[in-house]
Order: structure tokens, then C-alpha cells, then sequence
């Protein structure tokens, strides 16, 4: 049993480091103003959960408009399925048949969907359903850029049609066309032309879905990054950005169309000065407590440069008169939201600021390593 | 309540991707040679349990003659500690008074070190072994290179000197004197020149020491890059190497003197391709299931270059004749084995190799996310 690093009511000061914090005031803030995007523009909202990995954070997404949520692996809809949430896209493709076991299982228990982009995948799909007696809404993967998952558009058709000759197990819900690739690109024309592409495909595909005598219920994607192009681009009917509730450094340096919505940091790692050289400080967070994959967190409120010091440690480097002093609290904003959450077991939910904010809650990270 | 990965006596095969698998007989090796290196030159061992974070292998290698084991934050001594571990290092500054009155209250149950680097974290550690009534076994950390925690040789004596103040609480072990910066140096002459300026620092620190009238007892510290050095310093009284016992892709590209012990992969993520490309193929396992920070995974056994596609998938590309088919296992070597551990629950521990293997044991992961 590990001890907690924070108790109900507790001020911040009292919160042990490093920690995982939310501003709750920030964060509500950002989930009304995606709510507020999607419902002006008749657009379906499905959050993206890869980001926060909550039922709590989930619930309070699907409260305020959204149709549900959107996971990456069978064992994450798993784990917020038994924390009550009750509709889950997994936008992946899952393979193995003892995991496509479990997917139908799950089907059973909630309104369930998933991405496929393989005759071989729709085809265990479709005889794991018919074995547990499910039905799941099947979405076609369609690679509009990233090179990742997904096929061409011209061979969207033939999966479409393997879908709907599945029909009774498998529903055909339409194209999943998510662009990874494009949510980081820095200049806000860039990231409109790779949607542009982005869209181009889909009409593609969408065409020889209809060539193959189908229709295309739905078109779903877009992150962070480029909600506001697809939203713009009348094909798309549901958004799934996920960072936007917590914002990291590496979204907040995109550049921004003067119209985006803008989204507040909401999510924090509180650390603390162990180390004090003549020309720097050490904090007890590493990359053990912040992912680094795109990039390293930014000192939030100081100008101090934060320097990897490994697994455990943070290097603080600036001016020395600015440099803080052994005990400090110093805090950071991650690089990278979604994989840092998954370091830690939970977040401290903070209502009233950084500076004299209390503990409203403690919310564990239901689907924190959920990797199968 | 998450359904496990695996289950005992099953076959390698049956193994949910992406899974987190040590080779014990490849481990049991490298346990044993890091042994019989430290027993024939007559030297303590204490390896870091940073890597493996388990009581499992903490057991194994103390059975294989380890005196007890380092870790770097106090929450990773408390798990450790409830499983049984008895004889631990934090050796790592805590400064934070609620996480010494932990660390005071650790001291009575197990025989507990700490590391100290200012006037301030002394006086307040001696506080709490005061006021919990125990005692602790306390070393200065010296900065011997790496430009992070610890003081500089002549401030060692003054510190020394307020340790020994509070004789009766703390103890005074002697010298911490770890170079994390000289570890991934490719060229073993460069280690052995940057172990060689480490060593003169702790000369440098034991003078100060004796002329502050106190003995050193021992100097610890070494990692898996260098303990070759530090073993042949006469310096060096205990070693602290933690990767060996797994290896990295990392590790193993640094360049070995000839008389130095060899060590194994030993960890491994297997994982399976859930998406296939006319070039690329997409596997289950990205930087959700291990560490980046370091570089990315190898391909082993493959002639296949890993490109980072995310948290969730690893995109390989190589020649079309060598790619994987959709469904195909592929084993992964992590970049850097501590914090790829860390991002999962436990271990599937293998008996007779990644191709037929069984699984003899899965070992929870004790000390994951223990960052307080």
C-alpha cells in the first residue's frame, strides 16, 4: 500500500512532490469551450481519453455535451467501462483473437466501437461477436497522411463491404481519419493543408464506399491541433481532440488562427528544489514524473531552462538571482500531456490556483498503464 | 481489477501484447557475473534497484551475495521494504520534513542509508530520527562530475563534521560518489578518464573529511558504464550498478575494455503487428510501453529499423522481403531499461527463451511509480 501524496482538503502547500496536479478551474474552463465549439457547428463531440485515462475527467466531458469518449487500447475501454462509462470508440486496430475475445465481451456491456484496417481483422472481429452474441460499430481506418495505421482511400470500399457482409455482428459506422502528423505542425497554414490532404482522401474514400453501394454514416477524427479545419471541412461529423483539456508545452507552442479556441494549461507536475549548486537547483522530477517525448516541461511562472537530469531529477539553469532556493517548490508544464498522466496513479484535483488552491479531489488514473 | 497479460505455465505465444518479459536464464547470468566481478576483487555490492524496481530480483541478487540494494526515492524504499527487502540506500537527497518523518520511520523497521548534500537536509533529517527515536546510516554525496546533486570536495569535510554532530540518529557511512554523466561515454578510455576524475575528487573529499578529524568509512557509487574503473580505483569500497541485470540497447552500445564482464539482454517488449502497409508494418507497442528517452527500441532478430509512432505503435520499416505479416510476433530491446520498467505493472518472467519459452513467474513491478 503506498502512502497517498495528498489528502482531501489539504492546501498545496502540503502536496508531496513530485505530483501530478490539475487546476480544476482551468480545466473546466477548457471543456466548455470544446463543448461550446462542437454544439455551435452541429458536430459530435468524442473526446479523446488517451489523453487523461479518467472516468472522472470523462464524466464531466460527456456532461457537458459529449457523445462519449475515444480510447486507443481494448484494455483502456475496459478499465473506464468498469469506472461507468458507457460509450467508447477504441480508434485502433486490435488483431489478436484473444484480445478480440475480450472486445466482444465488452460489447455486450456498453455501446461499443472499433477501427479496423485489414480483411484479416473484420473477419476475427466479426466470429468473436458472433461468438459472445454482440453487436459493435465498425469504423474503417483510413490513412490520410501519418503513415501509420490505416489503408488508401481506394481500398476503403472492399473493407466496407466486408464490414456490412458481417452485418448482424458488425454495424458500419463510417471512417475513422485521424492526422497525427498534422497536429503539431507549428504554422497554422501548414496544419490547414495537411487537413486539406486530410480531406481530399476521405472524399476519396467516401466515394468508393459509395461506389460499393454503401452508405458512410459518419466521418470521425481530428485532434488538438486541427479540430477547426475539419470542422470546417462539412465531411466531418465528430471531433476527437483529447489534449485540449489539459494543454502541454508542446501544443501551446502551435501558432493559432485568429478564431481558434484557445485552451489554458490545466495540468501541472508540483516538484521540489533538493539540490542547490552556487549555478543551479535540482528538482525531484525527472522523466520519471514527465514523458520527454516531445520535448522537456517548461518552469512555469520562472525563467529558468529545465535541463533532463535523468529519471529523477530536473537540472534548473538562469539567472542565479531567479534561481530558488532548497525546498522550493518549483512547477512544471509537461512536454507531452498523454503519456505523462501515465506515470503517475493519480491526479490531485486542485480548485482555487497553484498558489493557494486546496485539494477537491484525488482522482486515480483508471487506465494508467492499460497497454494490451 | 485488470486482467493480467499472462498466466503461469503458459506459453510464450499466449503472451499479451505488449508485454514486458525478462529472460531468466539470461538474467540469472548476468546476476551471477556481477557477483563473482564484485566477490573476487573483494568489494560490497549494492546494485540499484532503479532498473528493476522488484523485490523478486532484489531476493536474487542478494541471494547471489549483494549486501542490499540502492533506490532513489523514499516511496521506492517503503515498497521494497513491505516486500521484504531489509538493508537499503535511498542514495538521493529528501529535503521535505513530512517525507523525512517517513524516512525516520523506515529507519526503525529496515537497516536504511540515505544521501545528504546540504547543512539544512542534515539538520532535518537528524530532526526526524530524533523524534522517531531511530537511527540511520548517512553518506555526503559528492558531485564527481555530473554537474547535478552533491557538493564539491572541500565542502565534504564541513558536512561530515554536522553528520557526525547528531551522532546517536545518524551515522556517518562515508562518501556517495556516483558519475551518472560518464555511463553512456561510447569509448571506454573516455569512462576511464572521466571515472579517473571522479576518483580524484574523492581523494580530494577523504582529505577533506580526515582533516576534519573523522574516518570515512566507504566510498559508494559506480554504475554499470564504469564499475569496471571504480572497482580498480582501491578507492571504491562498494558498488552500485543497476542495468546489468537487464541490459539496454544503450548500454550495449558502449565499447568494453577487453577484461570486462559481458552481460545479456535479458528485457524484452513483445509485441505484434496489428496494421500492415505495402512498406511499413505497425506494431502494438510505442513509447507507452518503453522509454524513449535514451533512443528508441531495437528490432531483435530482424534486420528492421523502429520508427516512433506514438504511445501506442512502433512503425518498422526494412526490406519488404523482411517485414512482418499482420498478426507476427516482434521482440523489442528497450532503449533504457529503468523507466521502460516503470511503465508497467509487472513482469512475465520466461523460462527457456523467446521462442519457446514458458512462463515460470509474473512479478508485479513493486516500486512503479513510487516518485515521492
Amino acid at each position: 500500500m503506498k502512502p497517498a501524496t495528498a489528502r482531501l482538503g489539504d492546501s498545496v502547500a502540503s502536496v508531496l512532490t513530485p505530483a501530478l496536479v490539475i487546476d480544476l478551474d482551468a480545466m473546466a474552463r477548457n471543456i466548455a469551450r470544446m463543448a461550446e465549439f462542437a454544439r455551435t457547428r452541429g458536430l459530435r463531440l468524442r473526446p479523446h481519453a488517451k489523453t487523461h485515462k479518467s472516468a472522472a475527467i470523462a464524466s464531466l466531458q460527456i456532461a457537458a455535451g459529449a457523445v462519449g469518449i475515444c480510447v486507443q487500447k481494448l484494455s483502456e475501454a475496459e478499465a473506464l467501462a468498469d469506472a461507468s462509462v458507457g460509450d467508447i470508440f477504441i480508434s485502433n486496430e486490435v488483431i489478436d483473437s484473444q484480445k478480440l475475445a475480450r472486445v466482444a465481451v465488452l460489447a455486450g456491456r456498453i455501446r461499443l466501437a472499433i477501427a479496423v484496417d485489414s480483411l484479416l481483422g473484420i473477419d476475427r472481429l466479426a466470429a468473436a461477436v458472433r461468438a459472445a452474441g454482440t453487436q459493435i460499430d465498425v469504423f474503417v481506418e483510413i490513412d490520410v497522411g501519418q503513415g501509420r495505421c490505416g489503408v488508401a482511400a481506394p481500398a476503403v470500399g472492399a473493407l466496407a463491404q466486408r464490414v456490412v457482409a458481417h452485418a448482424g455482428g458488425l454495424r458500419f459506422a463510417g471512417l475513422q481519419a485521424y492526422h497525427g502528423g498534422a497536429q503539431h505542425l507549428r504554422d497554422s497554414g501548414m496544419r490547414a493543408a495537411a487537413i486539406a490532404h486530410a480531406v481530399s482522401q476521405v472524399r476519396a474514400a467516401e466515394a468508393s464506399i459509395t461506389s460499393a453501394g454503401i452508405a458512410c454514416p459518419l466521418v470521425t477524427g481530428a485532434g488538438t491541433g486541427s479540430f477547426t479545419f475539419e470542422a470546417a471541412s462539412g465531411i466531418y461529423g465528430e471531433l476527437q481532440p483529447g489534449s485540449y483539456v489539459f494543454m502541454d508545452r508542446d501544443y501551446a507552442a502551435n501558432e493559432l488562427p485568429a478564431d481558434a479556441p484557445r485552451f489554458e494549461h490545466a495540468l501541472f507536475i508540483k516538484s521540489q528544489v533538493i539540490s542547490r549548486g552556487l549555478a543551479h537547483a535540482v528538482v525531484d522530477a525527472g522523466h520519471k514524473s514527465h514523458a520527454i517525448d516531445s520535448g522537456l516541461p517548461q518552469v512555469w511562472g520562472r525563467a529558468l531552462e529545465f535541463i533532463n537530469g535523468g529519471d529523477e531529477h530536473g537540472i534548473l539553469r538562469g539567472p542565479p538571482e531567479a534561481l530558488p532556493e532548497l525546498g522550493d517548490t518549483v512547477w512544471l508544464v509537461p512536454g507531452h500531456c498523454d503519456p505523462t498522466v501515465n506515470l503517475h496513479a493519480a491526479f490531485v484535483a486542485l480548485r482555487g490556483g497553484l498558489t493557494n488552491g486546496v485539494v477537491e479531489a484525488i482522482w486515480p488514473v483508471d487506465a494508467r498503464g492499460c497497454l494490451v
